[in-house]
């Protein structure tokens, strides 16, 4: 199952349409060109509709949203809906400041997103605004663990039943729900936390997977997620004792470079709920 | 020939205003220090004329152009024509978006280039509109072989006769034509294009070869381009099985740091047309 | 001492909120993340107040400051200063241009900082606009040597004195001063100068140091200064023969993510003056 859903990228080369913070985007471009896609990034409303129409899927990243480019969010989305192409938000640092969180609810009200992808404390903003979001990265207090697990799998399946989008909760654990199936991820290593961006690559990746596999989301945001964590895995096997976090993330691009669909499905951990 | 290029860069260190991209910025930036010059990023319509006075080059990208930095384009351009400082374009995405064909045929009208960089749809596009760009990346329809080698040639000229420009196509051959001569290049590896923003990086490098050697602008792109290929060829040689193309990036702009005008000689394949 | 400073960064994860240049800022975050400190980067004039509350310091860097970020660099500034965060500034370019100066000095008018680092030119421009920067380098002219260091020194300690804020001119010798007690730092390697970006990297990790040991401000920043040489001294001699200034980057910020406060003690050269 995950084999194809990553072969599909590597035959099509899904051509996907970034509007994404500054700190992170030159690791999204490589790891959309890893992973068989190609990236382009454009925020300028006067292009992002005609940049979204050429290209299969819309990555849209709040990381360094800003006045200019709130607006070309939601033309770009808007557009992708009416072209049919999927659209993937990644609400970061939702819950930090209330323009972060505002812009991640109009997004969701006038965009029919395909998938969301956060940390807990990200969706549980955007579900409840009850999330304790801390800058960019979840709150210890929202942590899913294997107690809170069946708890969190209902809170994302009844947030994809309410916005039609798969959800994807990444951590420690992450989840990967429809309103109807949750897969349980269990692949990554916890240092991946120690590199800034692996989410939003995670997000890019993510827009390449459901772009080349249209007809089955919820695996392929599954595919995804785990090609994400055995790759952090590979890649932290990799590491000798003088390596740290940066050379950890150039082999976490590395190893989604080499990554077979035999490698994912043997080594892909995970569970369904 | 080449050999003099080179250590004239690294002799005056030169000074290289960059107006460009935030994807690639921060690669484009290192390769100029390894390169030896030295980068200035500025793009702001305050102060993009001043910095370009203090500056001996110009590169403006338009890789994420938006309503801000095009005046900036512009004003940077023609500042740099008034002090005779070479100004290289390099047109990511011509024919990708309205904004950026439109974007470039104005920088194109009130700006003098020293050199046009950039796939062979992109210059297409420049050229006459019919280049069949998809996304950042040439179109295969366009696509430079040995067979179509003389045609693409000829139309370089012809298009280095209308604008004043060094042209530079680069692909899996590269040609660097003024009017009268084109130089076409072999080096480099495949892999590169797995790499974001090698083009850009490349034009960053011509930047500071230019500005290093402004009485023969022809032989400097061509030694730039040279070198960018037989790095890409040193990095290549230099990946293990685990390494995938984040290594690469890195090892591409290590080997620039390294090279020699030796080296750049020994190494460099190309012939005159 | 210096094991304390760093000790206390690691023990309680200081959120940094970086006002920042887009060619560094990916550095930037992940060497906050290696030393134990925790990024944020919010630049819209709509949140930074409320993103910079939730911080513990913050870091604002002029590298690529433009109409939009100004209004924000000084809102955030002056967030911070009723908060009682620690506010550092990086006044990259200060000299290049009049954009750059004036915006410089605006913020020292209406934002008390904890720390201003920057290279001897860029000081020297905000003490007394004598400073000959050339770009983003410090001119040879105004480099510090062991001659000069007396006089330097007692310049740092009057631009402290008149400012407040703890100076932190960093070059071949390092100068950390308050009022009446300087720090001069003779770690670090020349090639460090190769890698873009290190003095931004500084400048983030400087902030984490002072969050994270507010009642010793001087002593921390020299804590910082001295754990970024020392780890440009442990990635230099990890160097191999093909590895550039690229690889080199990667090896500074992981030896920043390894570094301990026993070997940061062993390692670090300093005296007081």
């Amino acid at each position: 199952m995950l084999k194809k859903m990553l072969n599909n990228v590597r035959k099509t080369t899904p051509l996907v349409h970034n509007i994404t913070n500054y700190v992170t985007v030159n690791d999204c471009a490589n790891i959309l060109l890893a992973c068989g896609g190609s990236p382009i990034m454009a925020d300028d409303i006067g292009e992002v509709e005609e940049i979204t129409s050429i290209c299969g899927g819309l990555n849209i990243n709040i990381g360094t949203l800003n006045a200019h480019t709130i607006p070309s969010m939601l033309a770009a989305g808007k557009k992708a809906n009416e072209l049919g192409h999927p659209v993937v938000l990644d609400p970061v640092g939702a819950g930090a400041s209330a323009l972060r969180t505002k812009t991640a609810y109009q997004l969701l009200d006038e965009v029919q997103f395909a998938v969301i992808r956060g940390n807990i404390s990200e969706i549980k903003t955007l579900a409840n605004g009850e999330g304790t979001t801390k800058g960019v990265d979840a709150d210890v207090a929202d942590t899913v663990t294997k107690e809170t697990l069946p708890q969190a799998v209902a809170f994302a399946k009844a947030f994809s039943a309410k916005t039609g989008a798969v959800i994807a909760i990444t951590g420690a654990i992450d989840i990967i729900a429809n309103s109807e199936t949750a897969y349980c991820i269990y692949n990554g290593h916890p240092m991946m936390s120690a590199v800034t961006g692996t989410g939003c690559q995670l997000s890019a990746m993510i827009t390449a997977y459901v772009t080349a596999n249209p007809d089955d989301m919820l695996k392929a945001v599954t595919a995804a997620v785990c090609a994400m964590g055995v790759c952090g895995e590979i890649a932290h096997n990799r590491l000798t004792e003088l390596d740290g976090n940066s050379s950890y993330r150039n082999y976490i691009i590395d190893a989604v470079f080499h990554l077979d669909g035999d490698t994912l499905e043997q080594n892909a951990k995970y569970d369904i709920m």
